[in-house]
């Protein structure tokens, strides 16, 4: 005997918590849709050349054989679980370069592969939901709109909790620094990255041999978006005379206003110039996504700009912009806080009980008709369980309705209808059923 | 630079590939849900106890490793590619056995992994969908009409060809195999497993030392499904003194009647004793669904039943019953009948003219509208690119509506609708879109 058990770090769901994912799953990917992102599904494998380059960080990533490889093949792995969807896509991009048309616009939520310290909401196995926007030549600022928007529709009608959405250029921040005398960019920007995860950045900051005046700057500069709305901290950067500073602020200003202007509420979104994310690819503006009030800053969605992510695979050229929610690592977040009510244990919402198996063609009328209006119906399987048991089976499994016939009903045509929520029972015809359903 | 390529025999669709694969997963999980099996979304890796047993091929398996694994991490694999969904669900019924409610019904489109020699119509890696039930006492027969109910009304929305459900209780070839004095049974079904795939099995019956009588019987017997009709093949059986072999022909006629009586139509399901899945872990009836008319002798959807698949795994005993319709596969012999049309490279039904940044938050306006409408919708991201090559995208993209507003709409409050299709242009009304567009 085995004793079962899953992998470590690998999730898996009961079948009320799958609901919730689904449920989840659906509402983006129909979001993604109607903002015309068209969906792939490409391999959970890629070939060790595709993945291997700057990107890939060799200790999370999983490899893999066959198991019974024979001797002339090759004792090197060759195969890698993907560790994002981003350079897969890159991949695709550029080996079906002739055959899509451009700007082409992809969705995927599929499981990435990570081998990571155990932690929590970290998990090796995991959901993203990404969209990009690639162009075979210059990509215009509104698609940062377009991909910024999609993600907040998305996000607002999964109407879990409340949200912000940070938005920077990242440029902004390395030219602050610069401004007051700081050589070292990627480190200080390396040290203000985990200012949420750590008491204090200060001795980090000293130990970089920072002064006290420059470490004060870069304090009251990293807690601006505290202090100041959107506009005066794009006011704030339009102070100063530098003709390149202000381009990327009016980059800013063009994305923030186009979103309030015309989508998003301005309570969900939030220019913080002190957005730093260390990854190095990415070169434009950014955002990172919270939820409000979690004292968990892990981000939720995220999203940047790269100028040519096919480099490897291409002669030509493709600005690109990406954006993605951490469905897996949202839902974890939520669930930590509560926010993730499992209301059921069914999709099923009527079940027939079956008494009789003489009745089961009567039964099977009822099923068949309630799934032709796409209510989802469960006949009991077993005629000879008692109807108690019967009930007591819709119960645990929280199905609200359940619907009896006794002989005297077949009779008259009609059926028993009992709401297991309010506890009510009526008589009534098959015709009836719909609205009595709804 | 990195020459981009796929791994081979792993696929992966071209948009307009895609959007019909995702069509056919809807359709599957929609049906499926009707029926009440709740879904789940298990790892894509096992350990390999789980997995290790009688019934995993060990030429097929794909093994995995964390590439940078530490000198006091174990060399061996322990972790393996799921090769189908089913050892995976055994291992979760008894994992879980305490939580999960029985009858416990599961549904699952999910990709698994089998290593297999190049050949047409089996891909590395590819998509099942699974339906399965479970219960921890009898399951009663009418589980199997519901499983089989099931896979019907998902095949028939799918609506792509004609096909044929065979059915069969394996016993019966057994029993027939008895009763002409063979006493190698399982090599003799192996061999009649091959059937449809050598010119002929005489040569290989003749190998197990069959005589020319026995082997008249056989081929008698594996044929008669194409000369007589169910019910007379039922009736063929009934015919023999022999209580047992009454008992499985009284299940089989159970089920074909209950599937006929009420949800299946006759011309799409045929008893056939000859059906003799080689499989080992099977007890009872079976079936495999063929394309009509097709040459393509590949089943795309099967069925069983076990007795006790949890065994390895649990004391307790959890009779069972499993179909799957083999996605991939399916859609791949659509593909080479020429049975799928690629109707759209988008999911977007209108693209929205995008000529002048001063008139965005009019376009906007229009795509916002209609998403609130729910038609997907896309504004042209780039307002440089002049109309005709905007047009052209359309076309390209095969999008059959494309809405321009000029100067003269924007006074009026109109727009200019163009369907692609018909060639037509019309001014209209914002209000009025919803009617044109359907």
């Amino acid at each position: 005997m085995i004793k079962p058990k899953a992998i470590s770090w690998f999730y898996e769901n009961l079948p009320d918590a799958q609901i919730i994912e689904d449920n989840y799953k659906d509402i983006i990917k129909k979001n993604y849709s109607l903002s015309w992102f068209t969906s792939l599904d490409t391999p959970h494998i890629e070939r060790i050349e595709t993945l291997i380059s700057k990107w890939a960080d060799d200790n999370e990533i999983y490899a893999i054989k066959r198991l019974k490889a024979e001797w002339d093949e090759k004792n090197d792995f060759e195969l890698w679980l993907r560790f994002d969807l981003t350079v897969p896509l890159a991949r695709y991009v550029a080996q079906y370069e002739w055959e899509l048309v451009f700007p082409f616009k992809r969705q995927q939520i599929g499981k990435v592969y990570r081998w990571e310290r155990p932690q929590k909401w970290r998990y090796r196995e995991f959901y993203q939901a990404d969209i990009d926007i690639i162009w075979n030549s210059k990509l215009p600022l509104f698609a940062d709109v377009e991909i910024l928007s999609t993600i907040y529709n998305a996000l607002k009608e999964l109407d879990f909790w409340s949200f912000i959405i940070n938005i920077n250029n990242k440029k902004l921040l390395s030219w602050y620094l610069n401004s007051i005398w700081v050589d070292e960019f990627k480190k200080v920007i390396w040290v203000i990255d985990k200012k949420d995860k750590v008491k204090s950045i200060v001795p980090m900051l000293e130990d970089l041999w920072l002064n006290e005046e420059q470490i004060n700057h870069i304090l009251s500069y990293i807690n601006i978006w505290e202090i100041r709305n959107s506009s005066e901290i794009l006011n704030f950067f339009s102070t100063f005379e530098d003709e390149q500073l202000l381009e990327w602020v009016a980059e800013l200003k063009y994305l923030y206003e186009n979103l309030l202007n015309i989508w998003v509420e301005e309570k969900y979104i939030k220019i913080n110039p002190s957005i730093s994310r260390w990854l190095n690819y990415y070169t434009g503006t950014v955002f990172e996504t919270f939820i409000e009030w979690s004292e968990l800053l892990w981000s939720i969605s995220s999203w940047w700009r790269y100028e040519n992510l096919t480099s490897n695979f291409s002669k030509n050229n493709y600005p690109w912009v990406w954006a993605s929610i951490g469905l897996s690592r949202l839902i974890s977040i939520l669930n930590n806080l509560w926010k993730i009510e499992l209301w059921s244990k069914t999709i099923t919402k009527v079940l027939v009980v079956n008494m009789w198996e003489e009745y089961l063609t009567n039964n099977v009328q009822i099923v068949k008709y309630l799934r032709s209006i796409w209510i989802n119906v469960e006949l009991y399987l077993d005629s000879d369980t008692k109807i108690q048991k019967q009930l007591k089976y819709a119960d645990n499994k929280k199905i609200p309705f359940v619907i009896i016939v006794w002989e005297d009903e077949i009779k008259r045509w009609t059926l028993q209808l009992k709401n297991l929520v309010l506890w009510k029972q009526s008589e009534l015809k098959i015709i009836d059923l719909e609205k009595s359903l709804s």
